[in-house]
């Protein structure tokens, strides 16, 4: 065994997910060893079954989640020192599950009659693009426009991994399209843009949105992000939703919702800290001031944002002029005092139990930085929060199938705040034994479309009317 | 009955298809008075379903072609005026068939467990963006990449419509895409390009082209489909395939593969008159060049292409000086004067008897205007053609598949005048009883894929050589 071996949670949630073919000879004990080789190595279990077997043996695929490949390389050689199983072969899993992509584009229509063609394709299709000419309005009823978005990405801020260019990045929106597909019935489509230029990538998305009945912008470096989103915003006809922003603070307050309901708060008696100051962290902080939490202070790597600075951007400042009441000018540990809500968005191990031990009694930490958060939940508990979560819990794959069904179902201008509203207090409310429901859940996309869909219709694109009902929880 | 009603052909070709649901009394003969009065009335017939029944009167889905609306009209009208039926419900079938869109994007992968979940998506999907940032081809195993392509559009020459828009085309290009689904199981996406201006398509499609195995060119206006095909494949890593040339090249080459075979003649042999200049008509002069035929000469609007004109186009001045060895000056009666192949891409009924009775014995004539040919197929024969066929035989649905699925599979750098032939006499071998095989028929998708793939394997990149067997039709 080696020093510092990932806890069980890193392991489960490594990245690293393989297949180790095993034939172990079929007597007690066996397998048991096997398993406890895997453990010991620092991998944890994943399914096991069994593919063959003859008088002597059993051939089976062992699942293996592994932190990095250093641990799967120790797991492998445990298993291959073992003596009554003979390792035959390792798939990597995450490989595999992508070999062809994850989505493909299927006919709609059985194309089994020379009339069917005729009517799909030539001569047929004229009348349906003359209609269409005269009322570009019946796209949304005769072409595939309002089950279809965008899912566009420079590739400047992919996953954790940084600007690793647009290509690198397909199999993200490859996997955000089938998550949509197979949720809640959305074709996305990925559109890759090979450029760092804001104004290009407006250009190029206007020019080629008419078919879309919403754009997702993903994975965009802020501060090009917000640009890009503002612009798009303020001239496309159509919902234009920076998942990263908006699809995380919706989860995040899903979360919240069940947190203030477990320890009796209303968004005025929050008390909130941020750390990080990236897409994610500016939608929050904005959504959490529209929603009247008592107080805000945002930090970023030089410390609490605060109208005296002047290295902020737009929007930094604007977090920074709505938020930080008391004009804390300080570093983190001096914003974190006090506060009975923090959120981090920022650098694993960035956060101290004894900043967790110096907020309110009674405080709720959301430690998200992925892949590690700021603080060990443990940690976080030990040093006095009564809820502590990190990012595992809060999927955005939660929020962003109901947000773009229901959006396109109401035909919707905007993804407005009322329906992130809306979209977060269903999930609250789904979310009964724990703060978040189960996303594979079809029930909960459902009825997160539909309350998206009601938000729309009720209130439409008007500017959000904050009645005392939603300074609560529920 | 009125004068001037459509022939069976326009009938049967007819863009206005529509379902009639009548209540008929169940008697002898009143299903075929319902059918009669359909006929006189202009319409074809196509599929008859029992849809309801009591004891007195069967209710029938009665499917009709009508060339245009006036002709619906009549045929409802007379329907109406029978006695011994009741029409309950008029359904446009191709709306119907388009209604939602004729593709849509599904998951590849069952997403039943959080583990797939992981794998597909985060935390998992890292270690694929990895490995494609260090190994960009990777993304043709590890993406859908090696199974999708682009289908582009500005809209300016949608079907015979002209310039409508890329929205108004967006059912053609969903069309052409469910028949690359359904056929060879490629993934087309629809890209909108709302511009007239050929250097910003050029820039837009380099930008987003990172994720395409190949682009497929659509219904964009001539010359400028030849600027952005020629800059593209220049640059472009793959395959750049405007169809509307080379598709239609492919189709009317196989056609004249047949129509050779039966006539007995080589390409040497072939003394070509061709009416109309457009995207088509430019792509098909070029393969027939390279394919060594004894001459060629094609009439625009103002008469035959020749080296003295000053008012051509790049791509017309090539046909010119390539082909036209008599150097005609003259009109198009002048041109097509003892030529033993006629090829129009014209416009409808501009081309007489007269002009088919000067040809040389034993003619081809291929009128392919579309809706309407530029000379009834009946009238060419009349006038001395041996073989005449409208554009209706020669459906580019043959071709496009595959040439696309069997230039991925080779993951071709272009689709070559080798492939385009290879694509051309597969289709031709496939074609027993008549010009065309049967384009349901998925062993001739099959055949052609595999042909395509074969041929870039065998010829690479590199010019076609013109060995003496490519002077042959088989």
């Amino acid at each position: 065994m080696k020093p510092n071996l990932p806890n069980w949670q890193e392991r489960y949630h490594a990245r690293h997910i393989n297949t180790l073919r095993i034939r172990i000879e079929d007597r007690p004990g066996s397998l048991a060893a096997v398993l406890e080789a895997v453990g010991d190595a620092g991998g944890a279990l994943g399914n096991i079954d069994i593919v063959g077997a003859d008088s002597t043996h059993k051939i089976r695929d062992v699942q293996v989640f592994a932190v990095d490949q250093e641990r799967l390389d120790d797991i492998i050689e445990a298993v291959r020192a073992l003596p009554n199983a003979e390792l035959l072969k390792v798939t990597d899993d995450v490989l595999e599950i992508h070999r062809g992509g994850a989505i493909e584009t299927r006919s709609r229509v059985v194309l089994d009659s020379l009339a069917k063609l005729r009517m799909i394709y030539t001569p047929g299709v004229a009348s349906v693009c003359k209609l269409i000419e005269s009322d570009p309005e019946q796209a949304w009823e005769y072409t595939h426009k309002g089950h279809r978005i965008a899912i566009v990405t420079n590739g400047t801020a992919i996953l954790g991994l940084g600007d690793i260019g647009p290509l690198a990045g397909l199999p993200v929106m490859e996997g955000k399209a089938a998550i949509l597909a197979h949720f809640v019935g959305v074709s996305a489509d990925p559109v890759l843009i090979d450029s760092h230029d804001s104004a290009e990538i407006i250009d190029i998305v206007t020019r080629i949105a008419s078919q879309y009945g919403a754009i997702q912008l993903e994975d965009i470096a802020a501060p090009a992000c917000f640009e890009i989103e503002e612009a798009l915003d303020a001239t496309l006809p159509v919902p234009v939703f920076h998942d990263d922003q908006h699809g995380t603070a919706t989860v995040v307050l899903a979360g919240l919702l069940s947190a203030m309901k477990r320890t009796g708060r209303t968004f005025a008696d929050l008390n909130v800290a941020m750390l990080g100051a990236g897409a994610a962290g500016i939608a929050i902080a904005r959504l959490l001031l529209d929603l009247g939490v008592g107080d805000l202070v945002m930090c970023d790597s030089r410390g609490a944002l605060h109208a005296g600075r002047d290295d902020l951007n737009p929007w930094k400042r604007i977090v920074a002029e709505r938020g930080n009441r008391e004009n804390i000018t300080g570093d983190f540990s001096r914003a974190i005092q006090g506060r009975n809500l923090f959120i981090g968005v920022a650098k694993p191990n960035t956060v101290t139990k004894a900043q967790i031990a110096s907020m309110a009694d009674g405080a709720i930490v959301f430690a998200l930085a992925n892949p590690v958060s700021e603080i060990a939940v443990e940690d976080a508990i030990e040093a006095g929060a009564a809820i502590a979560v990190d990012g595992r819990s809060m999927n955005n794959a939660l929020a962003y199938p109901g947000l773009f069904r229901g959006a396109l179902d109401a035909r919707a201008r905007r993804i407005t705040t009322e329906m992130k509203l809306a979209a977060a207090r269903t999930l609250a409310e789904c979310a009964t034994e724990t703060l978040m429901p189960d996303m594979l859940d079809m029930t909960v996309h459902r009825r997160v479309t539909k309350a998206v869909r009601e938000a729309w219709e009720k209130h439409g694109e008007g500017a959000a009317t904050r009645t005392p009902e939603l300074a609560r929880a529920d």
